[in-house]
């Protein structure tokens, strides 16, 4: 695996029922791609102590360089990411001076009761950094252990994304590697994905930071119609643009030579 | 691990990269938990050989009943999830004879020329059975080993969906618990979700089979709107409903009485 990698661990039971279209994922896949980041698995469990600590305990072991989780940060009996990650870590589960601090304020302003399970929220592994939640009351974590970063998010997509963009992704940018990722899309009517596969083969040798993938938007009989995603990434921007440029162009024409119809570029 | 658990292997970097949202694995999981299986991992792994092969070995390893795989069986260079497979059960990768005769009627039956890329995806681990693919060309395939059953569909959603409920449904049925999903929610205003949590805790030692999960659907400062999923498994429907139906009785009175406001149920 390379320097800058990174897992997604979705936290909760609706998403193994198929309750709940992990969409949560999806947002920090993307997120975490842009900023140079290889996402190399997106893992949801169930809210269940043995398959969260198995599952950090994991992404440890293999040093990833970020994991980021989401879910089981709530106030109810069964939001314990907070003290399961605890657990893998091997570390006291603790209350968060910062964090009970962020979290009392919350409730004091709004003049609402400081319950237990509303201080819970304040409790977290011992060394974790609280990241403030913008949105809601739960803060999310930040704990460091060997090289690997960990960080817990809410399952709530509005906080999810108002505390990553406010307080994770200016960090790992800082960490991160200074890469660029650019992509284009273009749609090919009247040639079927096998005639493709030896020009998309040709497409990819043009240079190592391309990537190119076919998705069918219709049937392969009939009235084959592809999208072709072309991307790159590079520590500088005109690298990658330069690169998916060309060959985005060298699609174009072979696809036309052929006697295809590209729709889009 | 109980006896009927299932894994979900989503495989494409589409959906690493935030491409793609993994509205397969969500539909799969509802599928499975339906016919009573407990979806215990859904994983979305980029499509290299060995993120494949060592989560197809890790599912045999734990002796998974169901692993049903997505993606990476079409025509194309990077379409390899068949091959891979293969050498995660340490089988040859051969030319399946039934596969051949579906592949090659498919593609005689529109006077579409046999390319290699075509015949490729008659290709299967030896001792797989294919699985006919009413919508498009790739058979899906069916292998035993040892106690687990995997299942690779194609990740063309249509295609997935239409093999799986064709062959794949009907025959998980047979081979599962004799069980029924139930499930029921209702919407909550007014009561913030620490003050539901012991509510909800009560409700859930009613039965066994019973599970309840809290969705906030509005901020809990201000103005708290909950949604409160309560589902239940059991062998005899009745069983199920019955539990259904008490739980959210009492979920329903117990929060009228708290001054809450119960919206559907």
């Amino acid at each position: 695996m390379g320097e800058y990698t990174a897992w997604i661990i979705s936290i909760g039971n609706e998403l193994l029922i198929g309750k709940t279209v992990n969409t949560n994922a999806t947002w920090l896949a993307r997120k975490l791609t842009l900023l140079g980041y290889e996402v190399r698995r997106i893992i949801a469990i169930p809210d269940y102590e043995e398959d969260e600590v198995e599952t950090f305990r994991e992404a440890i072991r293999r040093g990833v360089r970020v994991v980021v989780s989401t879910g089981g940060l709530g106030p109810t009996f069964d939001d314990r990411t907070s003290e399961y990650l605890s657990r893998a870590l091997n570390r006291p589960y603790v209350l968060n001076d910062d964090a009970l601090r962020l979290v009392v304020e919350k409730f004091k302003s709004r003049g609402i009761e400081l319950t237990e399970p509303r201080l819970k929220q304040a409790k977290m592994p011992l060394g974790a950094k609280p990241l403030p939640n913008p949105v809601g009351t739960a803060p999310g974590i930040w704990v460091k252990e060997g090289n690997t970063i960990i960080v817990a998010l809410p399952g709530v997509p509005s906080e999810m994304m108002a505390i990553f963009e406010n307080y994770v992704e200016p960090k790992l940018r800082e960490l991160g590697p200074k890469l660029h990722f650019v992509e284009r899309s273009i749609e090919v009517k009247g040639v079927p994905e096998a005639d493709l596969a030896p020009i998309i083969e040709r497409g990819m040798k043009m240079s190592s930071r391309i990537y190119i993938k076919s998705h069918p938007k219709g049937h392969e009989i009939g009235a084959p119609y592809i999208e072709l995603h072309v991307y790159a990434s590079a520590e500088r921007r005109e690298d990658a643009e330069r690169d998916v440029d060309n060959v985005v162009q060298f699609l174009i024409n072979t696809i036309r030579e052929k006697g295809g119809v590209v729709l889009s570029g």
